[in-house]
């Protein structure tokens, strides 16, 4: 029978839904259709009983909140990802469209709009002005970076009578979205928060696939065919392209898979030494010296262990990288004019261009159907639960499951993909370095 | 506890996998990793042991065939879709790089050059020679439609010394498949039929996603942009898209959801009536006399019942559809012109242009990964089978499991998401028609 | 020293220039500044006085209206060509910010919204809210076609107090710009009629290079790579695309020197015979025979002597073809079939989708320039001109030196590269066709 | 009746050309054909006799060397442009196909591998095997920079029997290519250098418009669009985007004005100072405090002057520039701080990811173009001269005449467009800076 891991409520659904009338049978119950989680494998023994399952997302037959009194509020915090305009698009659309609340409020600069309310007031959403936002890049709430007092945001929230939060954010995004869910309890405000998880790295725990990652993938390995014209058209040259991926290496991978021109990946997950015998540089003089360019793709987070601590954090609360790009051109020159070898690097770093871009039509559609669903989770009162793919269909995940991160499984079938299509070497730490990662359950 | 559904194989598995070397925890065991399918959802009162399971794709530890005695064959069949060269590339790469084997030889014209052998004799495939076919669109291989010969095919393969057959193709494809592998059954020839399914239209059963489709969504959606900006630079402008979708209408319902410019969109799954009250073109007429122009997209299997029979069937044993295209805009014109209203459309069919593009970043990992598990699955001496992505993970499925085609379920979210997006009516049958299809399991 | 081709002004300039403050010395002399026309040739015995030389367009120090006194109008008429967006932002930036004019009034649906003002009136163009116009394709003043009454069109200018009308379209357009300074000047109205020549077939005469062209050439090119490829996927396969190109090729002719891929370009200027011995289905046979495919690019105004005439005008005055796409696939088909020989034609036409699309970079710069000319010069008088580039700089022509339509010249460089490119016959005309076309001065 | 400007010849020209038969009416003559050059404008008591021309470029119809006994080799020297390896197989094509010479020779890595011909010998260019060339960037031959001695490079030409070198590169490219002709002159050997200049800052004296121009302005105008984007998200956020142009800023200025979202554009004409009143942190902080965004553009050779000098040469010759980027967003951080007000800016530099892009239509147009012509130059003996468009026709230009730099003038209709596209200052030199330069001929 299982499990269906639950997800908050403020309270019992009052209210009819006005999508009654229009759509009779889209419905979705909170308990006759869930799906299942971590357990899609084989597991003889296994008792049906074990099996957990998430709620699934969609509209619900009943309200907690009134529409035509329901005021949602929306907010975008952290870096550029694109579809951030669709998924402020399509909560507006629902909201007002669909549900016909009485106002949509958009809250400026992130986090800080909604402490700071007073320097920032947030602006209406009409769904006639943001017809087509979606199609450009960007957001047009703008964002910032770094948490803000629990207190003055519920303060906001009280003063400006919403009843639907959503935040669309990172990871640091949701921690915040877990304080002020909790401080909202505590002044017993019956304000619905609802995130949609952002994350161009593609790593957030348990989601498939976050939106803006495949158009992300797509522009990076456009990027990467002209590194490879760059590495062909001089002696040993080498095409370097730092993608984003601050703790896994997804988009690395992916757009190395994806463009198969890469001849080495360096992603956080598989560790890599650079000088010693058995080590990268080694490998990468071989390749030029056999075929007289290279294309090398690293994930941001790669390699830090190589690199003195750049110490501190961000306002977001990230631990603050050093930047590997210039770092392995630097080492790469240095090593190879020692060895007497010629060697022409060309670096790339196209992680602005990549984030600012529009969403392709894939991500369009996935935008377009977390907005939506956002919407539908607050106005039947939900709160505190995360949208995700998973199993290829949205679901509502407590926020508190989504902290674990999703990293590439050296063991797994992307990873081997990349080894395939790259040729490179399954492990580049010299002799004495350790054996690579063991396998993750992914 | 659970059923895996078998594969066939063409006996034991007696050789070591030379992968084994560098990729030691690579290998994927046929009982230990499998999936489950149908039977995601919670089923109150069901048993484990009613779960069904599918075999999961990739190398396996010990092979059918011995790798270096060894030859590999590659043909297309039908129609093009983005991606067919990547799926040649990777499958040559990982017989030759991967495993080792004596040759790969390229069968051309599909099924006609496996038949008429004489008159078109294969090409080997050599990974250098090409490395960058899948930067373009098309086949290098070239195709051909309709089937051929079972037995003239099994006598080529024999003769050629060809031990593993991978097919490309769609459902007529497969269904040719199958007999040939009856008929190699029937002679007693030991050689693998495996199959890599080709829809761009999306539509086989059992499979999430094929490859090329979401390709094939972007640029249907690119096209729609340019139809919205025709319509809307004329009085009472009409963007008529015809799309894909002989069956289904996946190409015209996922477009339309992700260019969010769409005002109705037209599927085969449901039916619609065009002149009387409540019909297309009044909803149409009422749109163009509020916001002055609309984008319509229809994808080309809908509205068959409207038109008389065009009859026949083409080469491939499909059925001939009726120009759905001309046809709305003649009728259309007829319609309005009676109705004294004015009336603009410029009608697009983009249809060779959309299937003639290079894969996108998401596809082109897509086909080396099923390029890959292709071989993978014949070296193993599996046969029959079908390669596809369910619940987001490779597996083998048997043939006849995939003769069942996938539809739009007209109450699923993204047929929700259509009319959500286009706010077009649930029904425009008139008030005589029949009520909407009922749903279907999706 | 030679002579200056004149153009009309309403009267003397008594206003000084708003610009004159900020940009000191940009302005343009009517007869300090000019150029020289169709005598770049080196031409023995030809004395100086012999030269003919254009006004430079630019701004003027001294203006004939007042500005903030004058109401500026802009109408798009036609067919859509990229970057009339771009134009019509320009000219109102133009004249709001750079002179500070009373007002931008926008007529809508082309000459029709002129006559018929009651029914259409006008929208105020105000800058911050078409800023992003140019990045759409079409017009947001939308278009139609045809001619309408110069005395009504007169009487709405003076009763919108319209002092300078900005007219963008194509040769009825000036015909009809004409006929409407005539009747503005019977009628002692002092209007300014300002034209930029719309042209996507870029055969406006006199006129180097009109807006959109080099867009649509780009767009057609990439039209033209998906034609190979379905044209190299199949056993004699024939990609064939017909381009814009009423009455002259340079679409198709660019686009065909761009791509390298074609291998059969057939435009009006070239006569081809199809049937007979040494005509274009022999050579297209011979190179079936060959090579397997073949891409052929044929204008839409290509051939229509093989044709029975459609017969008729459309509402602009242009004379009906009949279509030379579907004529030439049936054609050939037969012809293929009579000779029992295999063919497979994809035909493509991609007309609407390749005028529809924003402008490049190229042609952004260009409608930029043309916006802020056609202001400069209406401000300064200037009335029935139009605007173009010659010998790579911006003048003004009478509207009548621009009735002469510019053909490509079969014994020019462009025809030359495209023979080269194609290595198509020079002469597909059989033994009994007439010869080449005679020379033209090009 | 004027002066037509000579160009060198190897000798009389003895052989018929084999074009003749295909193309009878193509050939162009030394002197019957000509264009004047700097003398468009209208001069008042001009004589004709003052008027120059430049020698047309074109197929000739008599030759001074014998095609089935030339050799033509071919070198691609400096950074790479788009279109390089569309001017390659152009040149291929049209000695092979066109004029049927015994062979072509690619040299490789620039003037490096003519000098070191034993280490890096060429290659035999093949039309087949090199017909998709000029779709993808870069160059097939491969690049270096810097020169090399000419006794070694005549060397090998004599050694490997090479009648015709066509050189492609920038201005020290040129420089080294007419030091070769004097070089070979000396040495008494009839070998043609023929140059197609290469230089994607658009700025060779003389030259309307350099290959790959088009498409570098194409591609920044697509960057500064994710810049906006970037800028638009973030509060007092600046989209910083440095493009190519050492010496002169017409990529800078043409993707200014064709994309419109640029608000300062900085270029090396146009000098500016940082940080006192009038200067450009102060007009940038007002556009941030008014609009909370700006995107501003910088050439890399623009604000030298405020660097201190970052000395030296590189290989080929070229002042080593400081890097004005991340000057410029240091000092600006500083500044801001300094004052007390926020500023987030967002740093692009796409200069590799532009110049390896393929060329577009109208470079790839222009390429082939070239190659040909180029070729038809060197088979009738024609030596040291730089082909390029004049006047909007391809002309033969001697060496020395290409040495002057072309540069934006700040007077003309470029930067009068960039002023008015951005709304920038006419001057940001504060108080005591120097008044904007003078005037330039153009």
């Amino acid at each position: 029978m299982g499990k269906i891991i639950p997800i908050d409520v403020l309270g019992e659904c009052g209210h009819p839904s006005p999508f009654k009338a229009n759509y009779p049978k889209f419905f979705t119950d909170d308990n006759g259709v869930v799906r299942l989680v971590h357990t899609l494998d084989y597991a003889p023994g296994a008792s049906a009983d074990d099996i957990e399952y998430f709620q699934r997302a969609g509209a619900r037959e009943r309200l907690f909140f009134r529409p035509e009194e329901t005021t949602v509020g929306i907010v975008t915090c952290g870096g550029l990802c694109p579809g951030l305009n669709g998924v402020i698009r399509a909560a507006t659309f629902c909201a007002v469209e669909g549900y016909g609340v009485k106002k949509v409020l958009g809250f400026r600069y992130g986090y800080q709009g909604l402490a700071e309310d007073e320097t920032y007031p947030p602006l209406e959403l009409i769904p006639d002005e943001i017809d087509e936002i979606h199609e450009k890049g960007g957001t047009v709430l703008k964002s910032s970076r770094g948490p803000q007092d629990s207190g003055r945001m519920a303060e906001t929230l009280r003063r400006r009578g919403v009843n639907v939060l959503i935040v669309i954010g990172g990871d640091g995004t949701l921690r915040g979205a877990r304080d002020l869910q909790a401080e909202l309890k505590a002044r017993g405000l019956p304000i619905a928060v609802v995130c949609v998880p952002k994350t161009i790295d593609n790593d957030i725990g348990v989601i498939e696939r976050s939106f803006g990652f495949e158009t992300a993938v797509q522009q990076a390995s456009e990027v990467i065919t002209r590194a490879h014209a760059e590495a062909k058209s001089i002696r040993h040259g080498v095409g370097l392209v730092k993608l984003m991926g601050r703790e896994s290496g997804w988009i690395a991978a992916s757009a190395s898979v994806a463009n198969s021109n890469v001849n080495f990946c360096l992603i956080p997950e598989v560790p890599f030494g650079l000088e010693g015998p058995g080590c990268f540089f080694e490998h990468l003089r071989r390749r030029l010296e056999s075929k007289d360019h290279a294309v090398v793709v690293v994930a941001e987070g790669a390699g830090q262990d190589l690199m003195a601590a750049a110490g501190g954090e961000d306002r977001s609360g990230n631990r603050r990288l050093a930047d590997i790009g210039p770092f392995l051109k630097d080492r790469a020159e240095a090593w190879f004019r020692r060895a007497g070898v010629e060697v022409n690097i060309k670096y790339f770093d196209p992680s602005y261009a990549i984030r600012s871009t529009p969403a392709n039509a894939a991500d369009s559609e996935y935008c377009l159907r977390l907005g939506y669903n956002a919407v539908h989770a607050g106005m039947a009162g939900k709160t505190g639960l995360v949208l995700g793919l998973h199993n290829d269909r949205l679901v509502h995940l407590p926020i508190a499951l989504t902290a674990e991160r999703k990293l590439v499984d050296p063991q797994g079938w992307l990873w081997q993909m990349v080894l395939q299509a790259t040729r490179q070497p399954v492990c580049m730490l010299g002799k004495a370095g350790p054996s690579p990662a063991a396998p993750q359950n992914h």
